[in-house]
């Protein structure tokens, strides 16, 4: 029997776990909140990766590698940063069987060792601005770890800018967050709120923190990617500086932006159902399955023979697998694919083959309706347009669910009940006292306060000050 | 006045650091023993990265992530893998502000941590084979460093596999070498010998290893790459067992293989000069720099122009970088481009324009003879066309040189001289005695028992007892 999954309905985080493990796109490791990604999982990053990747580089960023460990002394420099940090530490205190004068932090971000670097590259304003970007791991000490969304140890990439002014370094890090914003609506068909993180959930060591925020199918949010604006405050802590135009000595102006494999998280709990995982097409480690029916031997050659053509045909241009294993059936397989989300299944049996046609079954539309015919003729530039449609139907119908679940409650009483199922967007004074109350009342914090304003204004839905911005309020993981 | 670097027949090893700094491919961080490496560097590593995983994917590999932590108890399960590795160990031992009970090895290899995932992912013959690689960095305690060649940090890739039969095992170890092999010679265009490692350079834990040796600039050898069989010495020491086809409970059978960012050193020795880098053309971040040469405004919009026609027909076919900086010279450009390795330079002034040519400067050969015109009509076939004669050529000149530089001493009085200046390639009886002799008395390792053998006997090199093979000695990296 195929494996199955607890329904998503049944137990939202269950659910979760059993996906990842039965699908295997991760597993739990011997070392305490550490995960192992398994390929499934891995080619999903990957493919997270270059779609990234080629967003920074078309902005003008390049790839670089900084060293895992931080001098102690280092993360100290910038008092908010190391207070921020310090709870989540890893530390080497020996190397090569001795003890190490000085203690070794694994990194946990890398702004610190970055700019000790930064601080000996910049020299004039000619070297300005750097655009580096890296792709590594990190690793930040968590208590109650999840897979995908909080381990011990997981991969990200970070930017790390400095330019010349602040403004620039301002528009640098708005530019981020727009790419994330693209990646995630685009690539990962997730719709994202684009928005300022309040300072009592800004970066440690930043000006001015901003996110991505969506919303999970349990109606909890998610930080997707953050970009910071980190001022000259690293600057300053390291010495960055350099000579302008009229030979004066000015801090660099820095960003850092971050995404990581909580993404995979993301992917799976925006758009999965009851039977399992549905991934978004231009993420999926596999687009296409096609899977072989046949009772004997004649009509098993027949069979494999017209699948051969059509991958040959496909080429490079859909990544498809075929699943010829003798030891399943055609039924088990379907289940097992559709478990691991694979966006659109073939199915060829000798009656198909004699018709000149297969059948497609989508992902994203359960039974019947998700299931159709189409001629071998031209196979190609159907299953393209339909992975296409699969693609713009994932981001529509989580668009749907997120604007079905925010409400602007009347009053604090109706926002109470509306953070315990939804996001609140609501008109906020701006003081850290109500948005630490509302905290500990509903466990709903400030996701963002989003760039989108209708310019009104209004009373804060807790002490019903004036405000003039709305935030989105929701618990979030 | 342009970047020089020392030239390299003058102090080699000053020449390689001195290039790699002035080049900027990577720089010494205040984190001992680690290195950053630079965009430039790092964009070369990436090119290497997709020249190995395109060849691992084609021969069925798939990546996947395993925890950076690896317990200090497995470690010790293997016995030869303790013993090889504990001198090199990095520790964690305080996590999230908190003595930790078991100390965490930081991995300097991680055939014991993915043992623990595959003893529990594997149960039957239908799991295997497995075939993984992970992309990732590794510390090991290094006294003394170099850039490249030995940092306590690096990254790298490490092939783990896990096979049913013993047969199978091997056959994969010897296909990984191939793979790395064809890499070397044909993306970085390095000749290697491919052989069989002497006992005493075995990898910790392995049953028989296997290396790609190369010859560099200064006629000492680099190991560019290892594969391993590594039995069932891990499976034995971790469980990991499956159910053949006869329901009988077996150990698995492994391999393991790594390249590292070595390779990149390996590149910069081999093929550098005088001058500075020379890169392979399949590997250079730039293939082309085109300098554009004017005296006026006019001229300038000119050459300009021509030069975005010439870009725009490039498109992606070649990567192309126009240096249009204001503030430096064309001669400078030439000298700064011929420093960091640019495979082919492409000349463009007012009379090129007029006469719809541009002039050719290829950087492996020197002054006018690498210098010849072409016209602008079809310029991208003869770019493409000129930069396979590069690959080509840097490949024959390292094979010259490699082969110029080794010899087959008659006596042990010669083998003493040819191994101070080259690969003394000679009758080895086998005996660790001999090999450690040879080793004190003149710092020559057997690098590799070559599997290319004439068939023939001898006798042994040191001690003049029957030797069945040839191996290559020399003075190493």
């Amino acid at each position: 029997m195929a494996q199955k999954v607890t329904p998503r309905s049944k137990d939202y985080s269950r659910w979760y776990t059993d996906v990842i493990q039965k699908a295997e796109l991760a597993d739990y490791s011997p070392v305490k909140g550490c995960m192992v990604i398994r390929p499934y999982g891995y080619a999903l990053w990957e493919n997270i990766q270059q779609g990234l990747d080629r967003r920074f580089k078309a902005t003008g960023h390049v790839n670089a590698y900084f060293p895992l460990f931080i001098p102690e002394s280092f993360i100290k420099k910038e008092a908010e940063h190391v207070e921020g940090f310090s709870p989540e530490l890893a530390v080497v205190t020996h190397g090569g069987g001795k003890r190490l004068d000085e203690p070794l932090i694994v990194r946990p971000t890398s702004e610190t060792i970055i700019n000790a670097m930064y601080a000996k590259w910049v020299r004039s304003w000619r070297d300005l601005p750097i655009l580096i970007n890296q792709w590594c791991n990190v690793v930040r000490w968590e208590m109650r770890t999840r897979l995908f969304l909080r381990t011990t140890e997981f991969l990200w990439q970070e930017g790390h800018t400095a330019h010349a002014t602040p403004e620039e370094a301002e528009e640098e890090a708005r530019r981020m967050l727009d790419v994330y914003s693209d990646f995630a609506e685009n690539d990962a068909a997730i719709p994202v709120i684009k928005g300022r993180k309040s300072d009592a959930e800004r970066f440690a060591g930043a000006v001015r923190s901003y996110a991505i925020e969506a919303m999970m199918g349990d109606k909890r949010a998610l930080q997707s990617g953050t970009s910071h604006n980190l001022g000259d405050n690293f600057a300053r802590a390291f010495g960055t500086q350099y000579l302008d135009r009229n030979n004066e000595l000015r801090y660099v102006h820095q960003t850092s932006w971050g995404l990581s494999t909580r993404m995979v998280g993301a992917i799976i709990m925006v758009h999965g159902d009851d039977q399992g995982l549905i991934l978004p097409p231009k993420l999926a480690p596999y687009q296409v399955v096609i899977v072989p029916i046949w009772h004997d031997e004649g009509e098993k050659a027949q069979v494999l023979a017209t699948i051969e053509t059509i991958t040959g045909e496909f080429g490079e241009a859909v990544r498809c697998k075929v699943d010829d294993r003798e030891e399943y059936s055609p039924g088990w397989k379907f289940n097992d694919w559709e478990m691991r989300g694979v966006p659109l299944r073939i199915e060829i049996g000798p009656k198909d083959v004699a018709k000149g046609q297969v059948v497609l079954a989508r992902r994203d539309v359960a039974g019947r309706e998700g299931k159709s015919s189409a001629p071998m003729e031209g196979l190609l530039g159907r299953v393209q347009e339909m992975l296409d449609e699969i693609q713009a139907n994932l981001f529509a119908q989580a668009l749907k669910f997120r604007e079905d679940n925010t409400s602007e409650p009347t009053d604090y009483e109706e926002f109470k009940v509306v953070v315990e199922n939804g996001f609140a967007r609501s008109y906020w004074c701006g003081s850290a006292e109500c948005e630490a109350t509302i905290k500990d009342e509903t466990k709903a914090t400030i996701r963002c306060v989003p760039f989108d304003q209708d310019g009104e204004e209004g009373n804060c839905i807790y002490c019903g000050h004036e405000a003039t911005e709305k935030a989105i309020f929701a618990r979030a993981y």
